[in-house]
């Protein structure tokens, strides 16, 4: 390899080698071909907000000190970052609308690939929502579910905070966001609103347009929770499955499709669809038929409730196609990269779009609506077998390298696994051991990869340390796939790196949940959407002890944060009050008064605030400490 | 000065030396500093959508061809553009919301200080949207158009395009952007959907990307529609008004309030409560009692509507402190210098921000609601009158610079011009002599000032050319702001510079109008946000001959295009089927794809195109010859 491979993957790094010897160039190249990275961007200095710039603040004090409009270095860094807010929400959201679009139709009966798998928690959620479901046909429960839910992008009434949000953050803390001006009333409207104070010549008082852009960061949280839950009825509420991840379930004796991404609607209907086309695959000489494996966050919406295995995470999206096995990659939205349909013209790989408005050059497109959900999927499979024909045997090399996981702890899942330990309350467990200290407090890892981190390494490193304190693990998005990926999500690692008591406790809670033994070190919680999971539980917790969500030793920790998805999610996270560790250093350093806002000022407004270390091993440690000061502040 | 100053108004001039002598930077010294401006933005090279990055693309094609996660100069340049047209959409529809919202309310009765003030065009705009009238009260009526308005940023069916734009545009055309998918279905949707679709990872493919922009411009132009028509039912259509334009309308013996912004909410209800506290300023000492004047588009809403002199346009708001003579500038949206507070320390100026989302560091706040009008605009005014009192009479030095304007033209205004000739078919006369040849073609002139040009001075070089060669011209924003400063909205210009065909014309229907004498070389079409105006005397041309507006010998010039609202507006005059001629260059030109996506292929999908020109004379000319072309196609 002649340039440096940011990785702790060993899969990565085998096949890095077959890049370099291929002459394929992948992100950890283009990585190193962007050295050195633009400062004043880097520290959030640079406007390009008008045509009278591009303006640039000098971090030195020596050059310009304001851009051409007047904006100093303070206002030019939260105009920026606010607007990553605004975008992180307009992704998730985007997400989440689409689900309830497809839910109202599905209730209408106009869906036939698609149905309702979790009336439960259809039911439930009409309760949440105070929907009437008296007298009403289920589906008919769930085109009203879906069209209140559609009221958090229509409502114009700046009072009244957006359905989801009131109804799933403790009261204590929806009134406090109100009071602060923060509760959104409407995601699309709070999105527009961001990129209207942002615009040339507004809003230009920097707390002001960082508590504008928290607003959005907020919505982020709405939209999320409106998609995980929706989807969780659509397809079915996760409970843990045991699968395996990393490169190795790439198969080379099956017709190989990875769907990457992040939006189930079109994976569900392929994983469906892929076993009634299993003989169309042996027939064209795949002995094991069909092999659907994940990437991404598609990957741990599919892998949470199929069981299908992971085969990497965002950063190394690229090496499922250099396996040389990968037949076809189907793409959804988001954290795609650009450079696959070059790569798989490197070998015999389809990559295949499938949203129109998200296209890539280069790639086939295959545009699935749900109308025609079941036609899609089959054009896509049989799309993946047409390129498996012209697989290159010599060309196939798939690092024999994956690790078991246990997957799919959602919210409902956990609090399953409580209640054989006590099925009257079963929340009295969890609380007990946290408590008595057995259980020291709660992190929860979310994010994504990133080329300024070694791939993964953070991770690893910080939950280790957490777990060794006895913390409790939980984890979605990329970094669910980091720790799936490096045998953090199985009985094992509890064994080899929990605390007595916490192993204890997991121990306890597995063996009475018939898993025959620990629960896993890392509890999987779904995709990057699906951080609502986590303060789902969270809220019950803060509710059962009579406190706010500030109040909990519960810590999150982005080692990896690289999206604007990701700013937005650590936003809402110190909104609704959590120390949040962030790995990456925020592009916001080049002002004083946003980097003290993002701290100290936030800890203020909020009680949660951005704690920034890049040194893993320091990272850990310093969540420990954080932890402990909850605890002491309860009293604990 | 020790810096050059690019303008050509001569108070700007003078008013440069102040701040020279006083040793107060103002925008000319900004952008000086700025120099060199960073050429990978400049050429929409620069991602900073995630925090891998950010990454710059070489456009030498030596260092790094795509960004980290594999996004190439074209995905990268149209996310970047595309963006822009986002942001102008949600600032332009924040304002038309905003104002919607307010007429809701009036319609319920609950906003004293506001009433409706054009009640033809309130039923007339009912008949547009369809809405039922018979038997309802005006009020009702006027609740249910805001009510049916607002459904343009709440109606979640993809395939049904907003009210606005299908009710206002010619069939053809909303036929033409339906087939294309560029109509827009819901304001804040598309705002929303054009941040998702840009988020790292999605659309890639960047014609795609750019017409996904497109959609969002043509937001921009339904949220510009409804704030015009809307704003025209509650503060009066503007007829014409002789007024004054540039710096000299300060007026050292009154009490100088300067309005700048673009949202007619809080600057109407200072104009009505000006009169009544006229006798408070008096007994302050100010001879002449209270001088309202406007700056940027606030200035243009109140100069239309009630003769307010227009002090300035955007670049050089801060002359109007630096003139020691204005004792408040109260700020509302868009546009406004962060600079100000500042400059206002200097002198005795208080700088006064009015909307909670649009604060500024060393304002005074004084938070506006349309239920606290009144009492607002009173605060205002006597923090006003107060700074008044310790105003330093040797610092004051208003240059006795201003031009006559004749401002008004909305699109109702010039049909009743019109039907002076011909009261049937008022659009004849104006159809006749476009067939003839009196009248060549229509150029609207719209946009900004930016440092990037001479300020003021294409606008009136092209126009200049354009009139000699028989071309009715039309300006809104700064556009008109420049010149009306500079003379060219009065009648003394159409009798220098029109060409003869051209005068005679005017001349004809200046006379029939009761005028003594031709209509002004440069018809005042308003704010920024009125350019949709043009748009329906447009359509009311293209209907009436019964062709689509890119058949029209109509043209758009944005020769100073700086802000994101202008980008906007030059795409939708693009998506519309318009010639647009920019005179700044846009922030695309490190992609020959887009570059060409904006020109030629634009030309193929809408009909209209973007005409990039920085050199006046040529730009002048090169609109001749598009419009001979035009008609040309007309076979006129």
């Amino acid at each position: 390899m002649s340039l440096r491979i940011k990785t702790s993957d060993p899969a990565v790094k085998a096949l890095c080698k077959v890049a370099d010897r291929e002459d394929i160039a992948t992100v950890f190249d283009r990585y190193q071909m962007q050295l050195p990275q633009c400062g004043f961007g880097s520290l959030g200095l640079c406007c390009r907000i008008c045509y009278k710039g591009p303006c640039r603040v000098d971090p030195f004090g020596e050059g310009p000190q304001l851009g051409i409009c007047g904006a100093d270095r303070h206002t030019i860094v939260a105009r920026n970052v606010t607007r990553m807010m605004a975008a992180g929400a307009a992704a998730h959201s985007e997400h989440g609308r689409h689900i309830a679009l497809a839910m109202q139709k599905v209730g209408k009966g106009l869906l036939p690939a698609y149905r309702i798998r979790d009336e439960d928690k259809l039911y439930r959620i009409a309760e949440l929502l105070d929907i009437d479901t008296l007298g009403k046909e289920m589906l008919e429960v769930a085109h009203d579910v879906a069209t209140k839910t559609l009221e958090d992008f229509q409502n114009q009434d700046h009072h009244k905070g957006c359905h989801w949000i009131s109804a799933t953050l403790p009261d204590k803390r929806v009134d406090l966001l109100s009071r602060l001006g923060a509760l959104p009333h409407n995601i699309d409207a709070t999105v527009s609103q961001i990129m209207a104070r942002t615009h040339i010549g507004c809003d230009a008082e920097p707390k002001n347009v960082f508590l504008g852009g928290i607003r959005g960061a907020l919505a982020d949280f709405n939209g999320m929770s409106l998609a995980t839950e929706l989807s969780d009825v659509m397809f079915g509420t996760p409970s843990p499955v045991v699968t395996e991840a990393n490169i190795g379930v790439i198969d080379k004796d099956a017709v190989n499709i990875a769907v990457n991404g992040h939006n189930p609607l079109l994976s569900e209907v392929i994983c469906d669809i892929a076993r009634d086309m299993n003989d169309i695959a042996k027939g064209a000489g795949a002995e094991k038929g069909i092999n659907i494996v994940g990437i991404c966050c598609t990957g741990n919406e599919v892998m949470m409730r199929h069981g299908v295995p992971l085969a990497t995470n965002y950063l190394s999206q690229e090496m499922a196609i250099l396996t040389g096995a990968l037949d076809a990659m189907v793409v959804d939205v988001q954290c795609i990269m650009p450079s696959l349909p070059q790569i798989g013209n490197c070998f015999h790989t389809e990559v295949i779009t499938t949203m129109d408005e998200n296209k890539m050059q280069g790639a086939r497109h295959i545009s699935f609506h749900e109308e025609n959900a079941v036609e899609t999927a089959r054009e896509v499979i049989q799309c993946a077998i047409n390129a498996y024909t012209r697989r290159d045997p010599n060309k196939v090399n798939i690092p024999n390298i994956k690790q078991t996981a246990v997957v799919g702890f959602s919210s409902e899942a956990i609090i399953t696994a409580l209640s054989k330990l006590d099925a009257v309350d079963p929340l009295k467990p969890l609380v007990d051991n946290i408590v008595n200290g057995n259980i020291q407090g709660v992190a929860l890892f979310a994010g994504c990869n990133s080329t300024q981190t070694v791939q993964d390494e953070s991770y690893q490193i910080i939950a280790r340390t957490l777990a060794a304190n006895n913390v409790l693990l939980l984890a979605t998005g990329c970094g669910a796939g980091a720790f799936a990926k490096h045998g953090l999500m199985n009985q094992q690692a509890t064994e080899q790196y929990a605390g007595d008591s916490l192993k204890a406790v997991l121990t306890q809670i597995g063996e009475a949940a018939g898993l025959n033994g620990p629960l896993p070190l890392v509890l999987h919680m779904g995709s990057c959407v699906d951080n609502s999971r986590a303060v789902t539980l969270a809220t019950a917790l803060a509710n059962r002890l009579g406190v706010d969500l500030c109040d909990l030793p519960v810590v999150a920790s982005a080692p990896e944060a690289m999206s604007e998805k990701a700013i937005a999610i650590a936003s809402w996270g110190v909104a609704i009050g959590l120390p949040t560790h962030l790995g990456t250093i925020p592009q916001v350093t080049g002002s004083d008064v946003v980097t003290e806002l993002m701290q100290e000022g936030a800890k203020d407004l909020f009680g949660g605030y951005f704690l920034v270390e890049t040194d893993p091993k320091i990272a850990g440690n310093k969540l420990v400490e954080v932890i402990k000061g909850k605890r002491q502040g309860l009293g604990i």
